[in-house]
């Protein structure tokens, strides 16, 4: 293993021994579902079940008790609007040394909140990221507060290496890990980790394809880099100084993941894990399921980073998932208005043996012919081929059916 | 222990080795985030990680186990239209095993697929569950099939049992189990596990208000028993012959949990512990929501049975916790009809620190005067003080505003 490399194997040994009892050493889960969908054998480390739902407080902890009494007695500053706000503000608390987190002024209110309800001061400031991440290195130097980067650490790096140790602990006979890459802290820890170990594993990076930073440093390319992504905790513009010779070093493939495939992976955990999936902690599931060839047979190790998703949008996702599936599907009827109109529909689709979910009454929509009427009915069928039959019952008994996006569906702003 | 019991801690303890291999040993978890929110050290077993993510697996496979050779060539049948089925039919098939399952001729569509899914024969019949269970009896006579009940059978509570006894072997120091119960077998048999284990834990059995069957049974009082309720997998009418005496003798408490507390339960487990929990799956989390100064400072051994929630029912529950706490709001506003209105409206929500999620336009509602216009806003808030505020706002500039429910969130049929 390079000397130039900022972490030692033996840094994660004792990250080890300093985190144990701060962190949750997080349970490492066969998966048979995922198992059988993917044709590997298939662990999933949970680390969405720590504390603040990230492994972020691996790193956190490991920063905050390596700084002296007086480090600790002025106090820590990190520039985060995710999971490291919230594993530095919720340890920092817990070890009693004063947190600042700056964040954009754009930021969710809800990410905000979180942050001060574990105690820490919050500093919206600038438009983004680069701008606030200015502010917190301004009032480090200011008020004699010590920076807690998110991935380009010595100790952070360390910190989250301690996961892949407890994996190959659980199962020394894990052949892959794939890990989730955004500014490289969690992957070049775990690289360092493993190899010691383990030197024939394959480590595979996951990065979302709208920001392929380490995929082009590393491959001399420039693929544009940027836009709207459901894995905002891997959207980095930039790779880390220290993360870069690990990973350019140790990690086997960079894999890019579309957005589509994220989202199919956070629907994959909730349906068959029944476990909450960010987009970023979905990333390697989404990575098997863009080639499951790859690793059949092989047993892989998965990290479930973190389970920090908005509500809403997961919600979105998830019936968005049962209408592709054409499970959920909506018609809008047009008809002439008679009495026991709606008798008749409920029972032509009762005998076609789909179950209504939701119906709406249109009367006064601008393109229906006076005295006619609409109506939209959303229904469960068994599935494509069923729900076109149902259709065509629907047309042979003159209801005129349009497909149509089921109400109340529409995407949230992310 | 009583030996009138129809298991003894021997019979538990044979099922554990009986299914070691066929069943996964599921982590038993700390959960720092609801250990806060209850004041109670709270671990949670997670038999939604399960295969078919239901505790069921254990007492299935530990029946088809203890089954001779010639009884499993000519096959089991089982009436269940929920977790049993799942069960029961994944490990036949496993197990090489023909399975049929008999389910009421109303049971939802997604159901009788998954069942198929796994190989299972399913037989459609009648109109309740007893009129099922009639059938399944007939033609497991006229076909030589085994029977195989999902609770009042001593191999099924035997399987059901090893999960106490899981736990306990992981954390020791437990003093009390809070379990749901339905028909009694995943409660039996965890009582007779955990008090030969450790005769002094607190066992406290959780049902659905709506289903007093135990706590009439065992309190001789006619509480009235049935309704829609989320808790499905525990919704039972009359108590087991054999799980009664048992629990009648070993449970030192029945508690009643409301269709609220079973949503809020839900509802918890996503946001607080990222995992998916089914209603009855959540009602021993919701006993601890109900009482939490009962627990303050206990050491409490949570199982969350199961995570088979329909994706739609989850979508809504998650969403009305955040209207329920006033963190997602709509407003319908009713001003004259001018160019740049929604600017000015967008504008005035911004410095007021709303973000918007929706904003729906409905110039032909009846109720308007002509010339008029309404528009919904769906804002999220910071909380109950922040939306009467921005309410006050939107008043102050003439937009007449009035809370309304937000769009297509309205509660999917159960």
């Amino acid at each position: 293993m390079s000397e130039s490399f900022a972490i030692t194997p033996e840094d994660i040994d004792a990250a080890a021994v300093r985190i144990a009892g701060h962190v949750l050493r997080t349970p490492l889960v066969p998966a048979p579902r995922l198992s059988e969908l993917t044709g590997a054998t298939v662990l999933v480390k949970h680390e969405n079940m720590q504390a603040t739902a990230s492994f972020k407080e691996r790193g956190a902890v490991n920063k905050l008790l390596s700084l002296s009494e007086a480090e600790r007695g002025r106090g820590v500053i990190a520039m985060s609007a995710g999971n490291h706000a919230q594993a530095v503000a919720y340890h920092a608390r817990r070890l009693g040394t004063p947190a600042t987190i700056v964040m954009p002024e754009t930021t969710p209110l809800v990410k905000v909140e979180n942050t001060r309800a574990h105690g820490a001061r919050v500093v919206l400031h600038g438009e983004t990221l680069s701008e606030a991440s200015q502010k917190a290195h301004e009032l480090a130097g200011a008020e004699k507060l010590t920076f807690v980067h998110p991935y380009d650490d010595a100790a952070v790096m360390a910190g989250q290496g301690t996961l892949a140790r407890e994996m190959l602990a659980d199962a020394p006979d894990l052949d892959t890990l794939i890990i989730p890459l955004g500014g490289g802290g969690l992957m070049a820890g775990n690289a360092v980790a493993a190899k010691a170990i383990k030197p024939g594993i394959e480590l595979i990076g996951v990065e979302a394809a709208l920001y392929p930073s380490f995929f082009n440093t590393i491959h001399k390319q420039d693929k544009p880099i940027g836009g709207p992504t459901l894995a905002e905790g891997i959207a980095v513009k930039t790779v880390g100084q220290l993360t870069l010779p690990i990973i350019a070093g140790l990690v086997g493939d960079i894999v890019l993941v579309g957005e589509d495939l994220i989202e199919r992976a956070v629907n994959t955990y909730a349906s068959l894990q029944h476990s909450l999936a960010e987009g970023a902690g979905a990333a390697g599931l989404a990575a098997m399921l863009k080639e499951p060839e790859r690793y059949a047979g092989r047993k892989v190790g998965l990290v479930l980073t973190g389970g920090n998703i908005d509500t809403r949008l997961l919600a979105a996702i998830m019936v968005r998932e049962l209408e592709r599936d054409d499970r959920i599907v909506a018609f809008r009827l047009t008809t002439s208005d008679r009495p026991g109109l709606l008798g008749r529909i409920a029972s032509l689709l009762g005998e076609e043996g789909a179950n209504i979910l939701e119906v709406s009454h249109g009367r006064l929509f601008l393109d229906v012919p006076a005295k006619g009427v609409t109506l939209d009915v959303t229904v469960e069928t068994r599935g494509p081929t069923h729900s076109r039959a149902i259709e065509d019952a629907l047309a042979k008994n003159g209801f005129a059916p349009r497909r149509i996006l089921p109400r109340g569906l529409a995407e949230p702003a992310r």
